[in-house]
Formats: structure tokens, sequence, C-alpha cells
């Protein structure tokens, strides 16, 4: 499940609930040709605020239900496996944790 | 200055270099996408992590870059203007802020 | 240093209900020495982290509200006085709306 | 309160480094009596905002770091006896990461 073959790209086919993240990917994607038209049409500055913080607030949901999926899976994979594996997958986690609290 | 058309929806024309905020826009939307095909394509999720945070940071960017705008444009014309009007904009900023800060 | 009018401590009493800002401080002064207790004492992790998002974003409301108070004094005082002045403001406010989204 | 084992302090002894931690958050207990003086005596508005920056920065370090030795220890830990425990903590852990990360 968690093992990188290198063979194929479902190779990390951990992510639960795939087309629902397609989805909301979909609608984020939406979202930013929306912000894109309201720069474009001049719409009140305070509403595109608006929308740019829905969107990162969206982004933000998709990363943390992604990082659950990740502990959930790879991380508890790798502290079963033990030894570098498993240190090496959480400071990889840490590290993409801190990019998103800092961002 | 920046207003392109003045005749029709630009009455909010106060964005200084529109073609740089569509161009990081368009960038953005591009990023959503590739997003969106990293998770179809089953992308390690620390990858697709790292592409989260960095279209978050750009839209925070963008954020941070209208919100000058809207200061120096719309609320110091308020301010000018005096009154209530002024209030009602300082509040609107503010809430704007909020959203950003607390997402 | 920031102080300009060095005779009297309340060159910048813009701050209103000023009693409720050191208020919540002290009480935000309060948290953070629990939480020094809380390490100290080897309480349980999650428990000092579920502290530590109480305090910050304690901290983030005294700066959203610090910060409504400065442009609805400091800022729209400055516009009205117009000039080089109103445009230095707003790019202190700018940079220090910066500092709490990118944290 | 947390504390599962009554008998002794050091029953969630994973934190790395205890004494550094100590040193960083007496540090922070400083920097928020520093703000509380700061309101007192009507100090510039945007250098409080500063200050609240960097203690919201150093306190977002404590947690990023406890939250780290926590997944190396309790997680791993869990993770390696298995079964229904090993998914509490991690829920426990995406909650907390999700309150930082939202703040």
């Amino acid at each position: 499940m968690t093992a990188p073959t290198p063979s194929t790209s479902a190779s990390h086919g951990y992510i639960s609930d795939k087309h629902r993240y397609l989805a909301r990917l979909k609608r984020i994607e939406g979202q930013a040709r929306g912000i894109h038209r309201m720069v474009e049409e001049d719409t009140y500055c305070i509403d595109i605020l608006t929308q740019i913080s829905a969107i990162t607030s969206a982004l933000n949901n998709v990363a943390l239900g992604l990082l659950d999926d990740h502990l959930k899976h790879c991380v508890v994979g790798a502290a079963q496996d033990g030894g570098a594996e498993a240190e090496e997958k959480i400071k990889e986690a840490s590290d993409a944790i801190a990019r998103l609290v800092r961002k």
C-alpha cells in the first residue's frame, strides 16, 4: 500500500476518498479563475479579498485532510517497519506542517 | 492612472499594476490545476502539501498587495472625505484583515 | 526610539479601551506562564499545543484590535493631513499586516 | 488532569531538550509582559504589533517543536503497538495541527 514501488504512478494510493478531493480541487480551480476575473473586471477590492480568504481556507482544509491521510498510512506504516525510514517520514511530515503553519 | 476604461465597470480602478496581478493569478490558477493533477496521479502526499503551501503563499501575497492598494486609495480617499464613509471603509478593511490573519 | 514627544507618555493615546487591552494582556501573560509550567510538569503534549493555540489566538485578537484602532486614528489622521506622512503610515500598516498574516 | 500515571511527573517525558523549551517559554513570558508594558506606556501601535508578531512566531516554533517530539515518540510508539490507540493518537495530532494552521 505505502511501499514506494517505482513502476506505477499509483504507488501512493493512500488518499482516502480521492473523488472527494478531486471535486474540492476542481472547485478551488474555479475559485482561482473567479478571482482572476474579479481583478480583470475591477471588482471591489474587499470582495476580492473575501474570495481569496475562502480559497485559502479551502486549500488549508485539503492540506489538513491529506496530512491526516499521510499520518494514518505512510507514517504509521513506516513506524511499524521501524528504523530510519520512520524517522525520515516524521521529519518530512514535521517540515510540511511547519510550512502550513508559517505560510 | 490605473483605471483602464472609464465608462464601464472600472469604478474601482484602484488596482496598481493590474497586469501583474492578472499574471500572478493566472499562475495560481495553473498551480491549482497542477494540484488536481497531482492528486489524480497519486503523487506523494508531501509533494502535494508543498505545492499547496506555495499556492497559499502566492494567494496571501496577492491579498496583501490588493489590501495595500485598497488602503492607499479607497481608505485614504474616504478619510479625506471624512465622516461615516471613512469609518465604514476602516471597518470593512479591518474585517478583511481579520479573515486573512485567522484563516 | 518610538516615542516622538518625550514629555508625555500618552503621545499615542489612540488605544480605545486601554483597560480592556491591559486585562487581556495580563491574561495572556498568565497563559504563557501556564505553558511554561505544563512543560515543566511533563503535561501531555497535545494539551500544551491546545494552550499554545489559545494564546496565539488571543494575541491575534489583540493585534487585530490595535490595528483597527491604528487605522481609525493614525492612518485616518495622516490621510487628512495628506502628503508623504499618509503614504508612510500606510506602508507601515501594510508591513505590519503582512507580518501578522505570514507569521 | 491529563497525566494518566499520577505517581511521577515524568509520565510524558518525551520532550527532547526540555531545558531549551523552558528557556524559550521564559523568554515568551517576558515578551508578553513587555507587550503589556508597551500598551500601558502608549508605545506606538506599529511597534506593539511587531512585538506581537515576534511572540506569535516564537510560540509557533515551540508548538512545531513539541509536535515533532510528539510524532516521534507518542505517535510512533502507538503505531508500533497498533490498534485503536494508534488511530486515536493520529486523530488527536491531526486536530492539534488543524488548530495551529487555522488559528
